[in-house]
Parts: structure tokens; C-alpha cells; sequence
């Protein structure tokens, strides 16, 4: 017989914690370290403590529900995910991943398996990065970068008034880290958030690795003129610049580059108005890849075209590497039990890679990682629009479940 | 023996004028009915009134200098331009036409020259627009819009605040409006602020026509969408969008309507985030022609481009008239006054457009209006830097003496 997990109890947690935040639009607002945020924790352990498993806040602030091994010298194997959200966000992004994580677990304890782990669900603190981006996840890992935190993406202010509000101090957030001997994998269900198992019909997806990504701000300094008595031709357009260089980012990519994707956010022109030809225009690229060396080649084109079109519309380039998160393989066993999982229970799987960062990322650093994809309905995510339907929820908690004990009974290598 | 202006004194008034509301970088700040451009009216007037003329401040606080002619019954002959500058901007944009006007009343004054007509050197209210724009001029011609006052430029509290620190009131500008039966003509001297005259290596400018020009804003509508899970393909990115008809106007325009000039000079993507694909576009496009028919081509062909764009990369598009100024032809005697003027005077002169708007569109509504243009070095205007070497100055305000004369002494048709 299959054990599953139990889909009723899991919809219902779903549901009531999909209300802490809740929108009117029907998504969920919980910015990390929120008000939203922490009430949506303490429901997390209130749900722990009621299945009779242990819990506990770590000095980075994240929040497990402990099922202890029999074994006294047992490493800890981490399911995790987020219960912070991006602002005006969906309701399945980490959530699903938490309620998942503590569902396994009670599944566990019910049927009494014996595993020779303890298992761990834990929901990291700041993902999104309101505050910092991945904070608990990689202190966790032991490498929560001291530059981050001095210079967060969220400010100071934000980041000191979070820390504050939830009692942490920055000071001791390192003591979050687990020597890695400890450690006996980690695994992660989450959705998609893009549309590649909803297109391919699949089920389940198996993350190959987490992208990389590099963001760079260029800027294209032309002359700004008098938009009625400046001709055509003795324009140095900064904003014609700006555009002619976003067209030919998206032609590079989608001819050379299968698989990579890179973005132009924001374009902002000065001076900005009506009757001014720009004379300079601020352009935030992003490109994400799977391997350093298709990033590397990336970067390179990338800048070729920038550079051309300067020289092209005789403009001054300058650049500045502003952002860089390496890409993550994940773990070779972790990705076979999943697969292997997914079989087990009926489900079809492909392997893919996630385009987005996770808590992962962070783990995979120190552990055995993997994590589980679900359809997200027409890729939508961070938005309120976000859905995977719940029998795609349910198969995501279920392949959780059977990795995570395929993955319990080997041995780390 | 031909008449000249006095260069010292010219040179000695543009000096003095240009100390006040003068900047650090060489420039001056003096917005329309702030304390400096208050300040630098009542030294115009404080000139006029040492040089023994008249003085007069209208309803809509343009101020004159008056040499009345010894006929009760003479017709008025306006010079003109402005002592408002914009933000952060030059020494010479309608001050340069302002001491040059006075500069020619003085001549005429102690050369007893016996005109049939008054002469009037004026200074019209805010021709830059940072309340409303040519508020005296279109005061005077008796075309200023109620709705350009109602919703204005530089906003409702700006020009109130403005009207007041002035003791000007809003219900009495109207009060300005001079009959055209008693206008004998108008003529305005002005830097170029454009490349041509210095390009051609000619001395003095005919200006034929104010350009007409026409303000679309155009929104994109994509979708937003997750920068790193969103395969390029799947994209309905208003970013791409903009950026490719940012493109094709210029391509447009310069391949196919030489002498008009289109700008995009604000573009805003939303969210508007590195790693958040643009769901909407807003860019902002002002384009310029000799000739309403023209206009009307040129718009039809960007709007088409629009369109094309939109539907080559599935995006909504919306489209939204923001401004109209229509061309001004200038009067025929007028420019051919001018250019017996230059060539009476040894100065080489052609006929060009004015890319930029003047107090001379309102006038040209009700008299016969003309423009002399003196060359921009490199073009540079509304900046400190701006700049006309000071022998193009004396030569523009000897131009101006000449052609007014000419003119004044020719019945009006």
C-alpha cells in the first residue's frame, strides 16, 4: 500500500493560512518580518504543536516543526520553504512549500515510519526579499554575506525595524548556521512560477539547477537638446540608445542563447521630458542562465551589442555589475528520488530548471538539495492571480513525501 | 551713412541683465513671475525709463518700453520677447531679444528718426511655460485659452501663486488683448537655439515658419511577468514594445520627412522592477512639422508603426492626443524686410524654420509677425551654456533696427 498524505487536513491548512494577509483581490501580502509575516509563524507552530511535534526558532528568526529520529546521534533532514510573500503576492509561493513540509511530517509520525533522520520542516525567514532576499536560508547554510546586510535591498531601516519587530538582532544571526555534518539533505516543494510543466502537461517537476543570474546598469550618455530646433541627424540620443540596445538583448537571447532569459525592468530617461531628446538613459538588464560559462557568454554578447549600439549612436557607455547569484545544480540523488517518487505514485515528471532563486540555493551549498515543481496556471506568479490547482497541490505533497523518505534511507555521500 | 545700434550700451544693458537671477554656472534661473524674473522686469522698465520712454505693465503683466510717435493716431509696432527663462537656463533666450528692442527704440529715439508708427519694446509674461506659456502673447493677440489656464502647465497653485506674487488677476488677463487695428506689426529677435545658422556659416536667419507641433502619449499594455521563470517566447513584454517604436520613429522620420523631428523624451515601464518583466509602457512623443498637412502624414505613419509594433508583439495599445500647437507661417513683408535688412547692413541671411516655439505664433494670429535669428554655438540652449558669439548679437540687433524700420514704413496690408 501507498501511504499518502492527508489532502483534506492539508487543504485546510492551506486555506486558513491563505487568510493571514489575505487580499481583497485574493492573494496574500505578508512582507517579511510583518505583522502579517509573524502572525502567519506563530499559526505555523500552533499547527506543529497540535500534531505533537516539537518546535523551534533559530537565531535568523526561521521557524520549525521538529519530528525527532529514535536515533540520538541522527542528522536532521530540512523540508522547507517561506511563509513570506512579495507585496500584493499569490498565495501558493512558500506557503504551499511550509504546509507541505509540516504535512509530511505529521504523515510521518502517524504511520510511524522509521526513519533514521529527524525530520525538519522550516519555514525560512525573508525569501523574497523584501529585507535581504534568502536571509535565514543562507545563514542557515553559514553563508549570509556581510555586504548584504549592510547594504539590503529593502535599506536599513527596513531591515533593522523587522529585525526588531520579531526580536532577532543582527548581531547574532550567524548563530543560525548548521555545521553541515549535521545536515542529512534537504528538499523543497514549491510552484513553478512559470509555465513550462502547465505547456508540457506534466505533472511534477524535477529542478535540474537554479539558475544563475547577473544584473548590470548601463548607462548611455548622449547630449540632451532642444526636441523642436535640434535636426535629426545632429541628435545624440541617449533614449534612442536605450531602446535600439533592449531590442537587441531581446534578439541576442532568443537567437543565441536556448533556454537563457534576460529582461529590461526599468528604463529611465533624463531629463525626462516632452520636448527634451535625452541625453542620458539608465537601463537595468538582468540575464539569468544554467551554467557560469552560458552566463559568461551571455555577459559577453551582451555588452558587445551595448557597446556597438553606443558607438553606433556615437553615445558614452558605462556599466556597472549591480547583482550576481551563482547558479545552483542540485544534488543528483535528490533529483533521482524525485523522479523515482513521482513514478511510485503515477505522476509524470521532467526535469527543468527554475528560473526563479529559492531557499535551494542556500542548502545546496551545504547539503544534499532538491526540490519539487507544480504547474503554475499560465505561469502566473507574485501576483494575486497565482494558482496551482489543488490536485496538483496534493501530487507536489505526496512526491514530497516519497522523496523525502527515498532520500532519508541513503546514506549522504 | 547707415544707422547702427550702440554695442556698448547694448552689451553693457545684456550684462546687467544677466546678473540677475544669474547662476553659478553661467546661466540664469529666473522663472516666470518669481522674484528674480520680477526683479529683472522692473530693471527693464527702470531702463527704459533712464533712456526717457514710456513705461507700461498690461493686464496680463507684460511690461514696455514706449517711443510714441508724433502722430495721436499711429498704429503701434511691437518688438518683443521674454526675461523668463527656464529652469536652469541661458543668458541669451528672449532676454538677448529684450535688451536688443530696447536697444532699438533708443537708436530711433536719438537718431529722431520720424516713424509713422509707436514703437513698443515688450516683454511678454511666461513665454516658457513653467505656468502656461506665451500667456502674454496670447493675451495680447486676445487668443489666450481658458483651458490652458484652467489646467496649466506648471499646475493650478504655480500660476495662481504666481498671479499674486505679480498683482496680476486671473479674470482680468483678458484685459490685455490689444485690437489688431491698432498693431502695426511685430518683429522678434532670438538666438536660434538649433545647429543650422552656425552649421551654414550665416550670419542672420529669416525665420518662414514656427513649426507646428503635436504631443501623443502612447501606453503599451503587456503583462508583467516573473523575469526569471518566463521563457522569452511566452513574454508579452511593453518594455520590448517601446523600445522597438522608439526605433522605428526615428527611422521613420529621418527616412522619410526630412526637416521634421519626432522625439520620445519620457518612457516609464511598470512595475518597472530589474527582475520583473515590463507589463505596461508609457512613452511620451512629441513630433514637429513645417505644415499641418505634414503633421497630419507624419502622425498617421508613427501611429501606424505603433500598431505595427503592438501587433507584432501581442500588446494592447492605447493612444492619447496630450498637446497641439499648430504651425505658424510668418508674413511674407515681414521676412522680406528682414532680408533686406541683413543685405543693407553686408550680413549673408537664409530663411529656416523655428523648431521652437515663440511669442511670435500669438502675434502672427493678428499682425504681420517676423523673426530674426542669430546663430546658437553648437546649437546649446535652455542651458547654462548656451551661447551666441556677442558680434551675432550687435549684428541680430542691427538686423532688427533695420527690418523694423523697413517694415514700420510700409503700410500694413
Amino acid at each position: 500500500m501507498t501511504i499518502h498524505i492527508d489532502a483534506d487536513r492539508l487543504r485546510s491548512d492551506f486555506d486558513e493560512l491563505a487568510a493571514i494577509g489575505g487580499t481583497a483581490e485574493g492573494g496574500v501580502e505578508r512582507l517579511a518580518l510583518s505583522p502579517a509575516h509573524l502572525e502567519a509563524r506563530r499559526w505555523f507552530l500552533r499547527r506543529a504543536a497540535a500534531a505533537g511535534l516539537g518546535t523551534s526558532i533559530d537565531a535568523a528568526g526561521n521557524h520549525s516543526a521538529i519530528l525527532r529520529s529514535a536515533s540520538p546521534d541522527a542528522r536532521t533532514f530540512l523540508l522547507g520553504s517561506h511563509l513570506d510573500s512579495v507585496p500584493n503576492g499569490g498565495r501558493f509561493d512558500g506557503a504551499l512549500g511550509v504546509v507541505a513540509a509540516l504535512e509530511v511530517l505529521r504523515t510521518v509520525k502517524e504511520h510511524r515510519l522509521d526513519l533514521p533522520v529527524t525530520l525538519e520542516a522550516i519555514d525560512f525567514t525573508d525569501e523574497e526579499g523584501t529585507l535581504v532576499g534568502l536571509l535565514g536560508s543562507l545563514a542557515v547554510a553559514g553563508v549570509l554575506d556581510a555586504e548584504a546586510l549592510a547594504a539590503p535591498r529593502g535599506g536599513r531601516d527596513a531591515l533593522l525595524a523587522g529585525l526588531a519587530s520579531a526580536g532577532l538582532k543582527e548581531a547574532r544571526l550567524g548563530e543560525a548556521r548548521r555545521d553541515p555534518r549535521t545536515l542529512a539533505g534537504y528538499l523543497e516543494l514549491h510552484i513553478e512560477q512559470g509555465p513550462v510543466l502547465e505547456r508540457a502537461r506534466v505533472e511534477i517537476g524535477v529542478v535540474r539547477a537554479i539558475v544563475g543570474s547577473r544584473s548590470l546598469e548601463l548607462v548611455f550618455e548622449g547630449a540632451s537638446a532642444h526636441a523642436g530646433t535640434t535636426p535629426m541627424a545632429a541628435r545624440r540620443d541617449a533614449g534612442l540608445g536605450a531602446a535600439r540596445f533592449v531590442d537587441r538583448v531581446h534578439d541576442a537571447v532568443t537567437s543565441g542563447f536556448p533556454g537563457a532569459v534576460a529582461t529590461v525592468g526599468h528604463v529611465e530617461l533624463e531629463p525626462g521630458a516632452f520636448n527634451v531628446v535625452p541625453g542620458s538613459a539608465r537601463v537595468l538588464l538582468e540575464f539569468r542562465a544554467g551554467s557560469a560559462a552560458e552566463l559568461d557568454r551571455l555577459e559577453q554578447r551582451l555588452l558587445h551589442e551595448a557597446r556597438a549600439v553606443a558607438t553606433a549612436q556615437r553615445l558614452d557607455l558605462r556599466v556597472q555589475a549591480v547583482g550576481r547569484w551563482e547558479p545552483s545544480p542540485l544534488d543528483a540523488s535528490a533529483r533521482a528520488a524525485i523522479t523515482a517518487a513521482a513514478a511510485s505514485l503515477g505522476l509524470s515528471s521532467i526535469e527543468l530548471p527554475s528560473g526563479a532563486g529559492h531557499d535551494a540555493q542556500a542548502l545546496a551549498q551545504v547539503t544534499r538539495a532538491g526540490m519539487v515543481f507544480v504547474p503554475s496556471v499560465g505561469g502566473v506568479s507574485h501576483q494575486p492571480g497565482e494558482l496551482t490547482h489543488w490536485q496538483d497541490c496534493v501530487n507536489g505533497a505526496n512526491a514530497l513525501l516519497h522523496s523525502t523518505v527515498r532520500l532519508a534511507l541513503e546514506a549522504p555521500t
